[in-house]
């Protein structure tokens, strides 16, 4: 389950900034690609297959990303959409009531009319790609530190407000930066804001072998669920479909994956590498595997508490090992010498053309220059201002509700970036759906965070004296929890009522909020001055360089944009273990030991013996993805589905900063294995013949 | 509260070797000296002191090593001793009852038989030191890998029992390896094993300001406890004891700091280095980071729960705090380098002389290749050999009841280091000295135990099948939780017994460790094979060049051993911030917020009125001190107790690897604040007249 980002943010913001990647010719199955410069004749030279512009527009309709972190394909005609387990998971757990536990027991219809929709849920299709650099960067223009980055949020959202004002009901626009800021593309979203579960099976299925498989392979997970898309109450038509292909994959089948891999850093300095290893890396690290800690005991309580428990926990435990292998990657002798070897090689190319030398200077030497200070503020920038609140669904209303309504205030292009005009719909329904809030986490998250905030900063920072003054984490978290905007209705009143309601609140936490906020506004400022806007301008220059000296025909980082990546169905060797791309249903049954995680659903094991032992599970190919991936559909060479990526293995984690072709790996789910569950495990017809209707 | 080494054991083998420092002509207030090596003629020349062999043999008499892995002084005639409050506290905690929490309130007698024995403690004074080098480097001469090891610990056992055989019930002998090997040690000791408490203060006295206050400074804790040492059921006569001087120190007041640093690694090559930064540290601070994070929220059950809890966590968080501080040292831009740095400039005076060139080889290559198998299984050794059960005392019976039946049929010398005859009345003790077990605490720690084994070495792998097979970490650790290793009638019927006891015990942990311990040991033999052994016989040869290249007039590195340390009462300054070197009493009214960890004992509270705002409390040194200082006299240059040392600032935990006079400060408690909160809080007219005695 690890291909997932996850919004709600307990993660640190890492600070990578996106450059120019390395792809050139000669280079393997790497790259993740926009749909607007896709290397055909890379893959065509390869794989003998034609992916022309026809193929990659179908395929573009057929796909959606989705608001939890994840990608998902179109699979009928009626709007039914393929995506992982673990993409649908919070959405069963918010439909779960003390009496229905639809993630333990998975959640399965008779008839449409049960479909469920998932609150807060968005799928975004992509519509149209357009060039705004010019606009942006005019606006950049001569700018540093804190202008600069106030500068260029409000010119994107002014854009992003020009182009879809008149249809924020269907349009979702997104102004995003490449390479470095080199390019800013508005994309354009048919959005979808009603999506709704059909099918999600039970989790001791879907997530088989927990924690400790994952990031695993062999493997033996249906981690697949079926939403479907909703507009005006009804299912939307999509004649667009991909093809379901229940035939299994074969050994160096060539397949592409499709999806939203949400954030690499595969050209950040050397230097900004040795800040995430040494500093930013390791705090976020020792956060999540206390908080892992704490959350363990807590569901260990009682099954109330360990259904709570194991929601959080299984985005906990995706995080930590997802940024773990990150930081093992990073901890690999001579992985960062390779960097710094590789902008050597630049600049010496750069040093040799004294035009370029003048207009590039010395931004490597700029961003190294801004590491201490981002050493010395990550802490207090990721604790109070990036990803405050540890998670707590409650502090993020409170302080969406108060922020939204100062902002709103101003005029669209001086507001905080996320409160555009253009974003407000977005905000506005993260803000009003109707989610369950569990006062015992809140309380769990809150007391951490407030613990962490004295102990990282140390007990007498002016931010701890201004988030904790005289009182202990654990008193002010029991006070907090008292709010009352777990109450939908509470949020929709001063969400409405704007700045007037938020100010006459006595909610504990909007008052809390309203009390802090200008110490998190100032640790932004700071941030911004002396390490983003900085950096910001160092990187545009790299990536100038970059294409001054190698030119333009390299993918960008992932910016939770979709990409196409190709490959094969292959399997790996490391340290002279080989490792093969399949698993069958026959392995399974030796890995269900009976015991958690490897308690297999009752489902499963009394269809033992119907299964057939040959049939293809789960399988690795080559692509390069990322966290995002989640739910992208794997298509052959026909342009149809035939299984979903759900993972990576361990070896791919460093992905995050440079993809190895012989070792990383994508884990998949095959399509044969999700007809044959749905057919002899689930009896679900209506679901199959709308899977294999045309 | 950071000086303190834990015995039980949840930190991580470092594998450090010790090597010979860089001290040398010049250097500051830098080293921990021997007694039979310590420069008086530079201590005279910075200071105008006389610190002669008279001095150091009264002072040697005066202070002792506690088996809790702290230093005292001797206080008085009748044997009272004076160290920290936290090395007392699991004594106090074991002393208490569910009626009766010492921990929290304290603990006080009204005449000396109310003196309470604690559980476990022995105390050694230092008799003398002798040279074995000859002995032992004539027994390893020419083995290497793991007979190297085998030998070495053989031939130790061999001279522990000649030199302690008939006379264990008073003498203590330990082998001790200085300079990575090129001096041998014989240690004797008068040892204790009746330590009594006399004196605790309350928790919110002695550790006011708990994990947010550690290692930081201005500091207001009254980290004392009073213990006393008896032989045959009688207050051991001690007439050369350090005089008490309740004068107050006084700036740049030269000192000395008398006691046991545990371990330093201040020559480890870069490559180990590395290692540590890179593999050891990191998976050491995750694991402790969420056995933290389950503990405060098993703590946060109830009042019963919180006290179990909160004893664990004092050494964990402790723990954390310093390896977390060496983390940080060492991913500091330029800490490692500093030291390929040096070693380059070592290699090229030993390449300078072609017959040095010839004897020592590349020992810093042979390092350097040994990393990838010490970075490979460090985890596996970590979690299954060095230091198994994550702190479950009922765990360390089964092993060391299981061990020492299986050693003890062996001949002395080819027992498993620990197992010796000279080390059985120690180790008798340990297992059988009655201390109060929490099966809730265990279970914790075993169950947390085991899924770190299968987190961190993977589901698939041999130990994993071996430690868990397809048992759940949570069954298995429920089922072995009910061992009755916890009587210690059942535990000296084992020990009695032997190995025909241990053989048909159907205790559920005997039966587990007997069933687990092959594999326990292939990986003891792995590693010694392949890191340990290997690094032993280059880390003696790197040790060599330096004794030929720079002479021996060098401190070691910490062994556990007596240490004298010089410097000077000294506050610092760090990025413009200056830190005076004390605090009063003043201080500690306004970091009384009422709210743990700052909510002040009521007994001081109530005193507030009659305590003297100027008194001092706490203070600091320049002395280069170590975990294991902890309780460590601040000796005044008449050979007086000014204080006792119980914590360092947070730079000085870089000191692990290299000692910076300029910020590395050890953090004291005065014996005038002591004084006077005997007088004024406690009232404690007995202790302050045994205190005042000539």
């Amino acid at each position: 389950m690890s291909l997932w980002i996850r919004h709600a943010g307990r993660v640190a913001a890492l600070g990578v900034m996106l450059l120019l990647s390395t792809a050139g010719p000669g280079l393997a199955d790497e790259g993740m690609w926009t749909f607007d410069n896709f290397p055909s004749a890379m893959v065509k030279a390869k794989y003998g297959i034609a992916i022309d512009q026809a193929w990659l527009a179908k395929v573009q309709a057929a796909t959606a990303r989705l608001s939890v972190g994840c990608s998902t394909a179109v699979v009928s005609s009626q709007g039914l959409i393929l995506t992982n387990y673990h993409c649908a998971a919070d959405c069963a757990q918010d439909l779960s009531s003390p009496n229905k536990d639809y993630v333990k027991e998975g959640f399965q219809v008779s008839t449409v009319v049960e479909e469920r929709r998932c609150p807060g849920m968005e799928a975004d299709i992509l519509v149209s790609i357009g060039d705004v650099t010019a606009q942006v960067q005019s606006a950049i223009g001569g700018k540093s530190a804190h202008e600069l980055v106030a500068a260029r949020d409000g010119i994107e959202a002014q854009i992003e407000k020009a182009a879809c004002a008149a249809k924020q009901a269907t349009l979702n626009c997104e102004v995003v930066s490449f390479y470095g800021g080199e390019q800013y593309k508005l994309y354009v979203y048919r959005k979808f804001t009603d999506v709704r579960l059909v099918f999600a099976p039970e989790s001791d299925a879907g997530l088989f072998g927990g924690d400790p498989d994952n990031f695993n392979f062999p493997r033996y997970d249906l981690d697949v669920s079926f939403l479907r898309l909703y507009a005006d109450g009804r299912p939307v038509a999509t004649p667009d479909h991909l093809k379901w292909n229940a035939s299994p994959p074969t050994d160096k089948e060539p397949v592409l994956v499709v999806g939203d891999p949400g954030s690499t850093s595969r050209l950040l300095t050397a230097d900004q590498l040795e800040t995430l290893r040494a500093v930013i890396l390791p705090q976020t690290l020792l956060r999540l595997s206390e908080l892992r800690g704490r959350l363990i005991s807590f569901g260990e309580r009682g099954a109330d508490e360990q259904r709570i428990a194991d929601q959080a926990l299984m985005g906990i435990e995706n995080d930590f090992k997802e940024l773990y292998g990150e930081f093992q990657a990073l901890s690999e002798p001579g992985f960062i010498e390779i960097r710094r070897a590789a902008a050597a090689a630049l600049r010496s190319q750069v040093a040799a053309n004294p035009g370029l030398a003048a207009r590039i200077g010395d931004p490597w030497l700029q961003i190294a220059k801004v590491q201490a200070a981002r050493a010395d503020q990550t802490a207090a920038y990721n604790l109070i201002e990036a990803v405050p609140g540890e998670g707590s669904d409650l502090y993020a209303y409170a302080r969406r509700l108060v922020r939204a309504a100062q902002e709103r205030a101003k005029p669209d292009g001086q507001r905080l970036a996320g409160y555009g005009d253009a974003r407000l719909p977005e905000l506005e329904r993260q803000v009003l759906d109707p989610r369950p809030v569990y006062p015992a986490l809140e309380r769990i998250e809150l007391e951490f965070w407030l613990a962490k905030i004295r102990e990282t900063l140390g007990p007498d920072a002016p931010q701890t004296q201004a988030f904790l003054g005289k009182v202990s984490p654990e008193d002010l978290a029991a006070r907090l929890t008292t709010s009352t905007l777990g109450d939908p209705a509470v949020r929709r009143a001063l969400w409405e009522g704007g700045l007037p309601a938020v100010m006459a609140s006595r909610d504990p936490l909007i008052l809390y909020v309203l009390a802090t906020d200008p110490v998190a506004r100032a640790v932004r400022t700071s941030w911004e001055d002396k390490v983003a806007g900085p950096t910001a301008a160092a990187a545009e220059k790299i990536a100038e360089a970059r294409f001054a000296v190698y030119g333009a025909s390299a993918y960008p980082d992932a910016t939770f944009t979709p990409r196409v990546s190709f490959g094969e169905v292959e399997g790996w060797t490391w340290r002279d273990h080989t490792t093969l791309p399949f698993t069958t249903f026959a392995g399974l049954w030796n890995r269900a030991t009976g015991s958690p995680p490897f308690a297999l659903a009752p489902s499963w094991l009394a269809a033992r013996g119907r299964l057939k032992d040959g049939t293809i599970f789960d399988f690795t190919t080559d692509n390069d993805i990322a966290g995002g991936n989640s739910g992208s559909p794997v298509i052959d060479a026909k342009g149809e589905i035939i299984g979903a990526a759900f993972d990576g293995n361990i070896l791919s984690l460093g992905g995050s900063f440079a993809f190895d072709d012989d070792v990383n790996r994508s884990v998949a789910v095959s399509t044969a294995a999700v007809t044959e569950a749905l057919d002899i495990v689930y009896h679900d017809e209506p679901l199959l013949a709308e899977l294999r209707a045309p």
